[in-house]
C-alpha cells in the first residue's frame, strides 16, 4: 500500500540519478584505494533495521509548553501511517515500537495487519509507569516498580505483564522498561530498599517472559526524579540485569548519562559483559534533549558504531543489539526529523564500516595514538552520502527523502484529515 | 482576617516556648563569645522579606507527567490565599509575585484588596512569551521576542507592556522578563541577530517602564530550547542590561547555570557591576531542577548570601536585590515546601550575619586560607534554628510552621472546595 | 613520644574548658529532646578511625605550577613524624597509608616502631604504575596493568606484590590500586581489549593476596587520560571486583565522578552489592580538585555518612569500610588541613548519628517526602562542635587543633631541619 | 632553509599527485552542483594562518606524570626549528607564539633571524604569572595580578611590559595575559576585590601597550585554582575588557569552560560585542584536557568556524580574530599533533565556508529547522580532504605531512643531538 505516490518518488529521483552514480562511483575508487568494497559496505548498511517510536510522530514538548504542528496523529493508527511514510522514502525503519497504554487500541490484529499493509513489523514494547491513567487504583507519583507500597507494586507488575501480552500478539520479541522511579529530596527514599523492591518486582515481569523474548532495562540520570534516580546508570542498570537473569540486558539511551561520559566506553562495556541489549538514538548537549540523532555531537554517534562494528567484526559471541530511535521533536515536522536521524545512524554505521581495522589494531598495539586517531577518524571524514542514496534507490526509497515527502504534499493531506490538538501551554503550574 | 486560627497557633507553640527559649539564649551566649549580638541578627533576619511566587502554590509536574494534589488552586484567589497561609504561619514572604496570563483576573482592585487582608503585597511581575495561549495571532513556538518575525516580536512586546500596566495596579515594582528563546538545532538560528532583534524588542519594553520600575533580565542555559538560548548566561544578561540603561538588571535563578558553574562569584560580578537584579531561589543537582531552596546544596546558598551581606556591609552603592522563590513542588504539599524554604533562605541569612568579617577580611588578606575558610565556614555551622523561631514567635507565626499548618487541617479544608484537577500525565507524546 | 608539649595542649584547652563543657551541656539537652544520648553518640564518633596518606603531608601542585610551603617532609619518616602531629592535636587519624615507591625505605621495621611511638599504625598501602621511576624497564606512558605490551604488564603486577609484601610487614591488610591506564584519543585504545588485560593482570595481583587481605579496586572519569579510563567509574570497578572475588571491593574517592552525579547513590548500591571497599575523602567543585573534605559541599559529604549509618543500624552483612582522606593541599599547611579534614569527616558522621532512623523510615515508607527531608536534615543542622571538641579533649588532643599547632611553633622549627625544595614551576611544558 | 629535505617531500608527494588531482576535481564538481568555486574556497583557506605555541614542541604532562619523548626541545631555538619543520610540511603554521619567561633568551635579533629562515614569524606573545622563577622575589602562590599584596601585583604587571617590550623586538603585535588567580576554598579570596585588583594591574599593562597592540584576556573555569578563578568565565572577561579599553578583547580556549556550555554562542556574543580577540584551539571531553583540535568533538569547531565566516561574509566591523593552538601533547610526537591540528583547523574551517548562507538565511528566517539544520551540516559531512592537500602541495608542502614527517627521520635526528630529559614522574607529592 503506497501512502506516497511512487511516481512522485520517481520523478524526484530522476533528477539526481547522476550524480548520485557519478559520487558513488568516485566514492567507490577513493574506497577501493584503501581495500574497502562499497557494494560490501552498502549491503551492510542495506541490512540495518531502527525502530521508530511510536510517540515520535507526535510533537513533543516541554514542561513548559508544547506546540502542536498541523495534522498530528490522533491514535496508533495514524502513528503507523506517518510511520509508513517515513519507511516508504527513507527505507531505514521497518519496525515500530510501541508505548502502552499510548498506543492501547482494540483490535491488535488489525492494527498487525496495518503495520504489514504498510510494510511494518513491530520491535520491542514499551510499558510505562511514569504517569496514572485515569481510573487507575495506585499513583505512581511516588514510583511504581520500586514504590514503598506492595499495592502499588503489583500494578506495575501487571501493567508490564500486560504489555507483554500485547507484544506477543504484534510479535515484539523484548519489553523495554524504563521507570522513573526516584526522588526529590534528600532521605525521600531509602535508597538501597527502593532498588531491592525494583529487583523483586523486575523478577516477576522476567518470569513472564515468553521463549524467545528479552527484556530491556533502561537507566538514566535524572528527570523526572531529580535528586535520585533508582536506575539511575549502567552500573545499576547491570547490578539487576545481572540478578534478573541472561535474557534482561542493559539499553543505551544516548541522552541519559551524566555530562562529559564516555557513552561508548559504556557500550564497550556492556558488550565485554554480554549485557548490551540496545539503544534509544537521539542526541543532546545538555541533558535529557532527545534532540535529533547526530543533530549536535555526530561523532560521537559514530564512536559508538566503532565499539559496534569492532564487536561485530570480532564475534562477540551473543552480540545482538537492537537499535531505535527515541526524540522529541519539538520545532520540526516528526516524519521530516524521523527520516533524517535514520539515515544519521546509517552514516555512522557506514563510516563505520569504513574504518579499517588492521590498521587500527596494528596502531592500537604499539601505542601510536597518532596514527591510531587519524585512522578511526579517516572513516568518519569520509562522506558516505552517496551509499546512503543509493541504498534508498535500490529499495525503492528516495534520494532525498525529506524535500520528495515536502513534494508530497502528505502533511497537509492529513493536517486536514486530523483536527488540530490544542496547544499544550503550561496552564499555570509548571 | 485569619486564615488559619490564631487559638490554634498558639496552643501548637505553647509546647515548645520554653525550649525555644532556652536554645535562644545559649545560642545568645555562644555568640556573644565572638562579640556578635543575638537580637540585632534575629532583627536583620525579621526585616529580610521573600515573594512567592503565585504559581508555586500549584503542584508541578515534568514533561512525562504531572501527579496533582488534593485541593490545588483554582485561580489567581486562590492562590493568593494558600500564599496568606504561608505568610501566616511562616512570616517570611509578605509579598507575592504574580504571572501573566496564568494570573489574569478581572477585578485587579479586589485582588489587591483581597491580598491587603492577608497581609501580602505584591512584588515583581513575569510576563510569559514562553507559551501560546488559546487565541493568540502568532504563535511563540520559534521565539518570541527574538523571533524572526516582526509582528510576533511586537505581540511579545505588548504583553510585556499590559504586564507592567498590571503590575502598576497592584504596587509591583518590577518586570521580570524571562524567555525561552532559543534553537534546537545548530544552524536553526542565527545567533548574533537573534540576540541583536531580543535587544530591539526589549528596548521598547525598557521605554515603557513607569517611575521607579526596574526590569529583571532572567538568563537561563537551557530548556525549553536545547541547543542555545538567547539570554543563555549571565555574560549575555549583562550585555543586555547594559545596552538597555540603568535600571535593567540580571537577575539570578539558582538553577540556569551549566554544571559546576560558580554562582557566588556570578553575584559577586553583577554586584561589583551594579547589575545585581535580585534571585529566584531555588536547588538543584542537575540542571533547573527547581527543588526547594537549600535541600540539595545548602552550603551554596549560604555562599550566595556571604556575597549579599558582605555587600551591604560593605555599603556598595545601589546595592538593593529583590527575593523570590521560584520552585516546582512535584511531590509535597506547595504550602510546606513554601514555608520550609522561605525559612532556609532566613537560616542561609542568618548564617551569613554571622560570619566573623573583620577576621574574614585580616585572614584574605593574609592568605591564610584555612583560616579563612575556616572563618567563614563557622557561620554556616552554627544552627541558628533558635533564631529562626523567635522572630516568628514574635511576629505572630508558628514554632514549627509544617506541624501547626499541618494540625490546622488546612489542606484538607481548601480540597473540599477545589474540586480536582485531573492529573497531567502526558498524552502520549514526550 | 611527644611531638607537641602536652603542657602546651593543655595550658591551650584550658582556656576553652568552661565553654566546652556548657556548650556540651546544652547540646546535650536539645538531643534528649530528641530521644538521643550525647555520650554515645561522642563514643561512636571517637571510635572513628580516618587513615592519613603519606603524601598529604607535602605541599600538592597542578601541572601549572607547585608552589612549595616552609618545611616539606623529605623522606617518609618526616612524614610519619607530620602524621604524628596530627594525631597528637586532633585524635581522629590513628593510622597512615603508604604510596610505594614514594615511601620506598630501607628499614621497615624501624619504620613500623617510629610509626608506633607516634601512636601511629598502618592502613591500607598504594602501589603506583601512574608514573615511571628511575631505571625503570619498562615504561608506564602507555598503560600498566591493561598495557598491550605483555612485560609491562608483568612489571607493574610485581610492583604490586612487592607492595603487599611491605605492606605485610607494616601490618597493612589492603592493597589499593588506582592505574592511570587510558587513553587521549579515540581510536588510541581497543576499549574492550585494555579491560580484559587488566582484569587479567588484578586477577595475579589478586592471587599473591595474603589472608585476611582485601584487594580496593580505585576507578576515577578522567586524568592522567583525557579520553578515556580503564576503570572510569563505579560500573566498571563493580565488573572488574565481581571478577576477581570476594575479596575485591570498589573505593570511592569523593572526586572521581562525571558531575553531578549521585555519589551517596553509588555508596548505597555498592553497600547492597557488598562491595563497597571504603573512600578517599576530599571535596571538589569542578572535578578531581582534591580539595579539603567538606570545604566545598559538606551536606554531600553528610549524606554519604548517612549511608553509612544506616548501613550500620540496619548491620548491613559484611560491612566494613575503611576511611582515608586524599588530598592536595597547594595553599595551605597540610598539616593544618589534614587536621580540619579529619575533623570534618567526624561532624559528618557525627550528624548522621543524630539522624531520627525511626521517624525518617517512617516518612519514607509513607512517602512524606518533605518531612523525611526535614528529620535527615535536622541532623545536619545541628552543630555538634560540642562533642567533637570532647573526644579530642577526652582523648588528650587540643580543643582547637590548628590553633594549638600555631601555637606549637613545629613548623618553623621543621623548617630549620629540613631544607627547601625548589619550586616546581613548569618548566615550559606543560 | 630546509629542515626537511625538499626531495623527500616531492618524492612523498609523487605517489599520490594523481589521486589528488581526481579526488579534488571530484569534489570541484560536486561543489559546482551547489553553485561552489572549489579553487575560491582552496585560497581562502591558503590564506589562514595558525600560530603555533612555542611550548607545544615539547612533551607535556599531567600532576601526576610527564612521560618525555625523544628529542625534546631544549630551549627556544630549538622550538622554533621544530616549528619550522611543522611549517614546511603542512603549510598552516607561519608564526609562532612565545611564552616568557620560558622562551627567555639573550639574543632576540638571532632568534627572528633564524625564524625567519625557516619561514616564521611571530604571533602574540604570552606572560606567565602562574609558576615562580628562582629568585623572584615575590611568589605567585596566592596570584598575581589580583594578589593582596601591592609589591606582588607590580611585578606581575612589571613582567606583562618586559613581555610588551619581547615582543616588540620579535614583530608581535599583541600580548595575551591568562592569570591563574583564584582560589581553592570559598571564603579564602574576596571576590569583588580580586577582581578590582586585577582590573587595577590590566590597566598598567595596557597604558603600556605600543601603538597597534593589542591586549589579550584569557578565561578559564577552574586549574589551577579549583574552588574560583578572577576571570572565570567570559562575562568576567567581557567585563574586564571592557574597562579596560578598545584594545583589550577576550580570547576563547575551548577548553576554558564548564561542561556543557556553547561555545560558539560565546563567540557569537564576543562577535557582536567586537571583544573577540581570537583563539587557542584544542579539544577536551571533560575539562582543560588540552587534547588535539577537533580530535574528540570536530563538530563543535565547525560550529565555532561557520560563526567566524558568517561574521566575515557579513562584513562585522573591527573583526579580526587571531588564531593559536594551544594543546599538550602526552602521548604523541608534538610535531605530528600540531601538524594534524593545524589541518583540522583548516578543516573545519573549509568545512564552513562550503554552508550556502543564502539558503541558511532563508531557513532560519522561515524557521525551518530542519532545512536550517542540514544545510549547515552539509558543509560538515563534506569531505574537504582534496582542498587541504591541493593547498599543501601547492605551497610545497606534503600531501601527507604525517608520512612524510616520518619518512624524513627528523626525530631520530634530533633525538641523538639532544639529551633525554627525565621523566617529569611526580616525586611523591600530587
Amino acid at each position: 500500500m503506497h501512502l506516497i505516490d511512487p511516481d512522485l518518488i520517481q520523478e524526484h529521483n530522476g533528477h539526481q540519478l547522476q550524480h548520485v552514480a557519478r559520487d558513488y562511483a568516485h566514492l567507490g575508487e577513493q574506497l577501493a584505494r584503501r581495500g574497502i568494497d562499497v557494494d560490501a559496505v552498502r549491503q551492510r548498511v542495506a541490512a540495518l533495521g531502527v525502530a521508530l517510536p511510536s510517540w515520535g510522530v507526535g510533537t513533543g514538548g516541554t514542561r513548559f509548553a508544547r506546540f502542536p504542528g498541523p495534522g498530528e496523529p490522533r491514535h496508533v493508527f495514524d502513528k503507523l501511517q506517518d510511520c509508513g511514510v517515513i519507511q516508504q522514502l527513507a527505507r531505514a525503519t521497518p519496525t515500530v515500537s510501541l508505548h502502552i497504554p499510548w498506543d492501547q487500541c482494540s483490535d491488535w490484529s488489525a492494527l498487525r495487519e496495518t503495520a504489514s499493509g504498510y510494510g511494518l513489523g513491530f520491535d520491542a514494547i514499551n510499558s510505562n509507569t511514569f504517569s496514572d491513567q485515569r481510573g487507575q487504583a495506585h499513583s505512581y507519583k511516588f514510583g511504581s516498580l520500586s514504590h514503598s507500597d506492595a499495592g502499588t507494586r503489583e500494578q506495575a507488575v501487571a501493567h508490564n505483564v500486560e504489555c507483554i501480552r500485547i507484544g506477543q500478539r504484534l510479535g515484539s520479541r523484548a519489553l523495554t522498561v524504563w521507570v522513573g522511579d526516584g526522588s526529590n529530596f534528600p532521605g525521600q527514599q531509602h535508597l538501597r530498599r527502593a532498588f531491592e523492591r525494583y529487583l523483586e518486582s523486575a523478577r516477576q515481569i522476567y518470569q513472564a517472559l515468553p521463549d524467545g523474548w528479552r527484556m530491556f532495562l533502561e537507566h538514566k540520570l535524572c528527570e523526572p526524579a531529580f535528586y535520585s534516580t533508582v536506575i539511575q546508570d549502567w552500573g545499576s542498570s547491570y547490578l539487576a540485569a545481572s540478578a534478573l537473569g541472561p535474557r534482561a540486558q542493559c539499553l543505551v539511551d544516548l541522552g541519559h548519562h551524566a555530562p562529559s561520559v564516555n557513552i561508548e566506553m559504556i557500550v564497550a562495556r556492556l558488550i565485554g559483559a554480554g549485557k548490551l541489549a540496545g539503544f534509544h538514538f537521539n542526541d543532546s548537549k545538555y541533558g535529557d534533549d532527545d534532540l535529533d540523532a547526530g543533530s549536535v555531537a555526530p561523532y560521537r554517534l559514530f564512536l559508538v558504531f566503532n565499539e559496534l562494528v569492532a564487536a561485530a567484526h570480532e564475534g562477540v559471541a551473543g552480540f545482538a543489539p537492537a537499535y531505535m530511535l527515541d526524540q522529541s521533536h519539538n520545532v520540526t515536522d516528526p516524519i521530516e526529523s524521523l527520516m533524517g536521524s535514520a539515515a544519521q545512524v546509517q552514516r555512522s554505521y557506514a563510516q563505520a564500516l569504513l574504518v579499517e581495522r588492521d590498521l587500527l589494531d596494528a596502531a592500537q598495539d604499539a601505542n601510536d595514538a597518532l596514527l591510531a586517531s587519524q585512522t578511526l577518524k579517516r572513516g568518519f571524514e569520509t562522506d558516505v552520502t552517496p551509499i546512503l542514496q543509493r541504498l534508498r534507490l535500490d529499495a525503492g526509497g528516495a534520494i532525498d527523502p525529506v524535500a520528495a515527502y515536502r513534494a508530497s504534499g502528505y502533511r497537509a493531506r492529513v493536517a486536514r484529515e486530523r483536527p488540530a490538538r490544542t496547544a499544550g501551554g503550561s496552564s499555570g503550574i509548571v
